[in-house]
């Protein structure tokens, strides 16, 4: 079948969803976005794109600390909700369960199965949005999330973001990376 | 259950898989990465980390364009060996039917479900990666991938990487984003 061209937009799949969370006068905010990626293993370094007007960058760029919480697919209505509304309007400190790490101002989800705490090392700007870029200080997890001391996606079941503005969940294993393409023969395709 | 410590390494759940590709030497190479996101949509700027050493870096900064192609599950084992073998030991030109867009350096898999020209705007640098940050302009599919003109996650069927090395497909719908979370009352959770 041929080739169209579609619009230049933002066309990634999957994404993921997560709870950014900062502290803003002294309150913990959250927000929920798509937009993030790892930047770098080693040191492991994170970045989230969010637009200029949301309520959680005057916390991340006044304390330069930020944390990333990573919901369950039973916690689909509490994130759509944390996307929902905006903070400058609505107080979302009582919302989930806070602890607190090593760096003290950066707001973690109790009820979220992975948390990672953040320090701020550069911000960009494109179009609308500011990119904060981070370096990850610490994580946090509960043991039933974790297989042999690490975290298991079956066991976190985090929530899928798709561009057409929907939610999914994890489905049914692939194949073992660096290992499922082993003796693929091109020629042969 | 009490959280606990766990080391500080890019605990990130779901990760995409794409697959991303340069010409070197006016031949199309591509190689596997999980590491990148969306930064904003207007302009639709995408950023992706790739280690200094990956031989697919030398194109694209050599002719300052790259492109994104996003493989179906069906596209596992093709897409973990692009992953596992280096265009510096191993020929990957032929691995593909190509095609290319506005750009005409950017070589495109016409075996994936959807794929995005860029042209380099900026890199950055963290620990042993290059991340090189891209503006999309232009974006392709064939209309079976497509419902109401816009790309279907599940037509698509994208491979979800996991951080233990794992791939993984797509499960089920879990609601609509900016409407499943309406009605949400914090106080009753």
């Amino acid at each position: 079948m041929e080739k169209k061209q579609i619009s230049a937009k933002p066309f990634m799949y999957p994404m993921p969803t997560m709870l950014i969370g900062a502290n803003i006068s002294g309150k913990p905010n959250f927000m929920t976005i798509a937009f993030c990626q790892m930047l770098c293993s080693s040191p492991p370094i994170f970045g989230l794109a969010s637009m200029k007007t949301h309520y959680t960058n005057i916390g991340i760029k006044k304390n330069r600390t930020f944390s990333i919480n990573i919901p369950s697919e039973e916690m689909v209505k509490v994130t759509d909700y944390c996307g929902l509304v905006s903070g400058h309007k609505v107080d979302k400190s009582k919302v989930f369960n806070i602890f607190y790490g090593n760096l003290g101002t950066a707001p973690m989800i109790q009820e979220c199965p992975i948390n990672m705490e953040c320090k701020l090392v550069q911000i960009l700007e494109f179009g609308n949005n500011e990119i904060f870029i981070g370096e990850i200080v610490g994580s946090y997890a509960e043991e039933r999330y974790l297989t042999d001391g690490l975290p298991d996606i079956k066991k976190i079941s985090p929530i899928i973001f798709s561009m057409d503005t929907s939610y999914w969940k994890v489905g049914g294993f692939l194949g073992k990376a660096y290992s499922v393409g082993k003796g693929f023969e091109p020629d042969k395709q």
